[in-house]
């Protein structure tokens, strides 16, 4: 254990693309529990999409994140440092502890997750975390999928899509990816089973979507907005559902953005779209990773982890997320 | 009766906005009834937005309408003719019975619904028929609203929107009605009840919008689309439903249509966007029809009629239509 706490903070609201100078290095001592308060230890933090957003204010359903304040990042982490009986030294946590290595809570001003010996810290801060409860939560949730169900998946190769869509498989659909390279969807094919997948930055998606979804599609689960958001609501069937759960295409825009054109066609169709956030589900966690955790015991959910090293990459390897580094979950290794 | 069957045929596919010549006027000799089949006499023939589409053969969920074919369009009418027990002489019926003075039928080539002696031809096709039903279902099917909801309802003095927006009153809702005129908007607040109106022809909708839903939108009940909906999207509250009933901003535009770029408020607002045809409830007309004969009966849902004189002028009718002519239920009286 060091004595200083290295944190990032927002130094600047991004325009367009996130650029490392909208960050600011700063070593701060490290804090001291009080009573009833744990010290955290973080081990691995996460980069999320939807933190594009919180630099700009612009996702009001979180508290607002000031010039000067640590960056927000989901992280886990080790309790170093104990006076709360339900988090003793040594056990995993997770929570929203920021881009920093130390973090002092009493389990409610930072909420806390704690895990059992069995999880890794990996599948603590991905395939159990808040991507982990994403995909389940949006797909099956909101999705509702059906056995038979075309599925399509944008973003598939992400944390989130990649969870979703071998949820669906494991319901008994049929699902396509769509994601933005070769590796990714070979991944998606050969490993995690997906019936088909899309390489949109190669394929002309909307014959490649009519030649995968003959019958048009029943769920779709969209990660990305923009164009692909409009073919896929070209190609719904009666009564689909389409899962807004996230617009990676849209957060690093600058100027005004365009909406979905064909949302007509949800009239035609008799079919919905539905927005969702994650955090709403809090109290059904513990459901969801339980059930997760016996599909990963028999074998029928993997996750891939994409695994930076070293605190000092946090602000590079978030623009690298929005250029589609990472396969899977992508995370930085901080001690 | 007369020997003659005038009908208005659909000539031309309109482009942009409907016009006369778009139509041909024919006379056609009067069907005869075969065994089973009954022979029904137009009284009231409803021109609806949703004729447009059919026009140009975009609503794929209704049988295509070729050139040539006689203009499809809802009617109610008597039956002068019966070789059918439910149908008997001189009953009130109402179905797609087109641009034409007379119909044969079995009752199922095109469905019959057939009215007791009670009912008016005007409430048959007007708020027990097809913008009633709609209206019904829509609001409290798709809508789901809650007594205490802030409730915004776009064309609120047509058809649908006008009989939306009581049905949400009588569950207890806050109404906000938008609409194109003074008078339109001293009905829906002097007679029917709603507790502000929008002229957007004359007012900001937006500041209006802020001032009269001070804590935004739980349910959007949208006829028109376009710059009306987005301007609702973005004050929806949490867990709002946005109803997609219609888009009559839409059904005249040439070129490339632009979609709703609020749309991704649905993810912070955690809300969802909803189309539905009403065709799909035909089996719980008979509910809807009774509770609103209930409603009617108490003198808590009333409609208005605009009624214009004479079959020649249908097609000048439909045009009328999208120029916001009409106040409630726009129909000709053909016989």
């Amino acid at each position: 254990m060091t004595n200083i706490n290295r944190q990032f903070l927002l130094a600047a609201r991004p325009h367009g693309l996130v650029k490392e100078t909208d960050f600011e290095y700063r070593e701060a001592p490290v804090p001291e529990p009080g009573d009833g308060e744990v010290l955290i230890r973080t081990s691995y933090i996460s980069l999320d999409p939807s933190m594009r957003g919180q630099m700009e204010n612009r996702a009001d359903y979180v508290a607002p994140l000031e010039i000067g304040q640590v960056m927000r990042a989901g992280a886990v982490g080790r309790v170093v440092e104990s006076h709360h009986a339900d988090f003793p030294e040594g056990c995993l946590v997770s929570g929203t502890f920021g881009m920093q290595d130390y973090v002092v809570t009493d389990g409610r001003r930072i909420p806390l997750r704690r895990f059992d010996a069995e999880v890794a810290p990996e599948a603590a801060l991905g395939i159990l975390g808040g991507t982990g409860m994403t995909a389940y939560f949006g797909l099956l949730d909101v999705g509702r999928p059906e056995a038979g169900d075309t599925v399509v998946i944008s973003g598939a190769a992400g944390a989130t899509g990649s969870i979703a869509g071998q949820i669906a498989k494991i319901r008994g659909c049929t699902v396509i990816g769509i994601a933005g390279s070769t590796d990714k969807c070979h991944w998606l094919t050969e490993d995690l089973g997906f019936d088909a997948a899309i390489n949109y930055k190669q394929e002309d998606v909307a014959s490649a979507l009519d030649t995968h979804c003959p019958n048009g599609i029943d769920v779709y689960f969209d990660n990305v907005g923009g164009e692909i958001l409009d073919l896929c609501l070209a190609r719904i069937r009666d009564g689909a559902r389409v899962v807004l759960c996230g617009g990676i295409s849209r957060y690093n825009a600058t100027g005004e953005l365009s909406g979905p054109k064909n949302y007509f066609n949800l009239v035609f169709r008799r079919a919905r779209m539905e927005g969702f956030i994650v955090l709403d589900y809090a109290k059904r966690f513990p459901e969801a990773e339980a059930q997760m955790r016996e599909w990963m015991r028999e074998g029928r959910l993997q996750q891939r982890v994409t695994v930076v090293d070293g605190f000092e990459e946090l602000p590079r390897t978030l623009i690298r997320l929005f250029e589609g580094y990472n396969t899977g979950k992508l995370m930085v290794k901080t001690s």
